[in-house]
């Protein structure tokens, strides 16, 4: 059984999607990272980084598994249940390219928009150095799929399960800074509803429910 | 033939000492990033996030693959060469967890701290926010390290491939910011003499020469 950790956030649901997807068993122990629930000893002994989502697997090889870092965790379950990630070829490192992409460049820059719009304090400065590199980031994404179905290509994969809560979020509460850019995007929206159809990643982004 | 288009910068050093450690053959293509360079159509072609590294493997399955992101770039050489990086297993996963954790969190963080640092006008809330990140993240680092010989456990492994470049450009260039944290962490002055000696990183780290 995997046991998921994980709170009602971006990074939270990409685990929640691809679980959903997998239909396999699992049970949700919700982290209430706005209540500090992150620094109980009992959670940093498996997410040593304070950070949400993380899994223990009993099942896994070798013994149970304890794994933070979302990219991680979408890696090893679709490698485990050989879905959503192609075991070779182009088609697995373009993926893993997106994936890679959303975890060290979209997600970081869209967290820290939302940081500093939320912060009472305003810096212009940071707003505007990560209000600009969000817009870059949501064209790159623009541009990728308006050639493409899906991130990394013809299939849906990991990559996708890891955009897709990102740039939700960032249409749902970015738009003070973002104003209509994701509206207006046609291949975003395209994509958007594609991957929003999904029944899984429906469940998926309405849990973890607390 | 494996071409690697790259920069002297931590992002741009990781695939050149996975590439020396491997010992294959490859050729260098510097891109300046300070002149612009990443903003060529041609590169732009390879790497549409406008970022370096990238490669392009002429011999790759399929034909040849051009591939952004430091972390797909590490994965796919490993995975094709079959070192530093276990095929399965917890050990697989431990190394994709602490290169998750680079790329998602020390490299953007440490990146952030450094612009704002750079930057002429100063936001003391974005160098508190970054510098506070930096910290406690390379906390999180020496906590690891002083129970492990490497990030991900027993082995040398792509994990400590990426973090190295970003902790070295730490400790030369973010004195400022973070005062002498790096010098008096103990599990992490031993990690970087032990992963600085290996040859292939120095020469890795002297690259691109321009
Ligand atoms: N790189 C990490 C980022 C995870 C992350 O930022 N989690 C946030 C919620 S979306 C969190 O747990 N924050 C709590 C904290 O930092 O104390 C991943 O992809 O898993
Ligand atoms: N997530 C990327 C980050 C790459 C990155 O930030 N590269 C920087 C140099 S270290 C760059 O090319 N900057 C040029 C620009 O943004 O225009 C990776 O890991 O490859």
């Amino acid at each position: 059984m995997i046991t998921l950790y994980t709170w009602t956030t971006p990074n939270g649901r990409k685990p929640t999607i691809l679980l959903e997807e997998l239909s396999i068993p699992y049970r949700i122990e919700a982290v209430n990272i706005g209540e500090g629930q992150q620094f109980t000893p009992e959670f940093l002994a498996i997410s040593p980084n304070n950070k949400i989502p993380a899994i223990v697997d009993e099942d896994a090889e070798g013994g149970a598994l304890p794994l933070f870092e979302s990219a991680a965790i979408l890696i090893y379950l679709a490698e485990k249940h050989q879905r959503f990630l192609a075991p070779s070829g182009p088609a697995r490192y373009k993926a893993l390219e997106w994936l890679s992409w959303q975890i060290g460049g979209l997600g970081p820059m869209l967290g820290q928009l939302g940081y500093f719009e939320r912060a009472e304090e305003k810096s212009e400065q940071a707003l505007k150095r990560f209000r600009e590199e969000a817009e870059r980031l949501l064209n790159v994404m623009e541009k990728q799929l308006s050639t493409l179905p899906y991130l990394a290509g013809g299939e849906y994969t990991i990559a996708d399960i890891a955009a897709y809560p990102w740039v939700r979020a960032a249409e749902e509460r970015l738009k003070g800074a973002l104003g209509t850019q994701i509206e207006t995007s046609p291949a975003l929206q395209r994509w958007l509803t594609l991957v929003g159809e999904r029944p899984a990643v429906q469940r998926g982004m309405a849990l973890p429910k607390v």
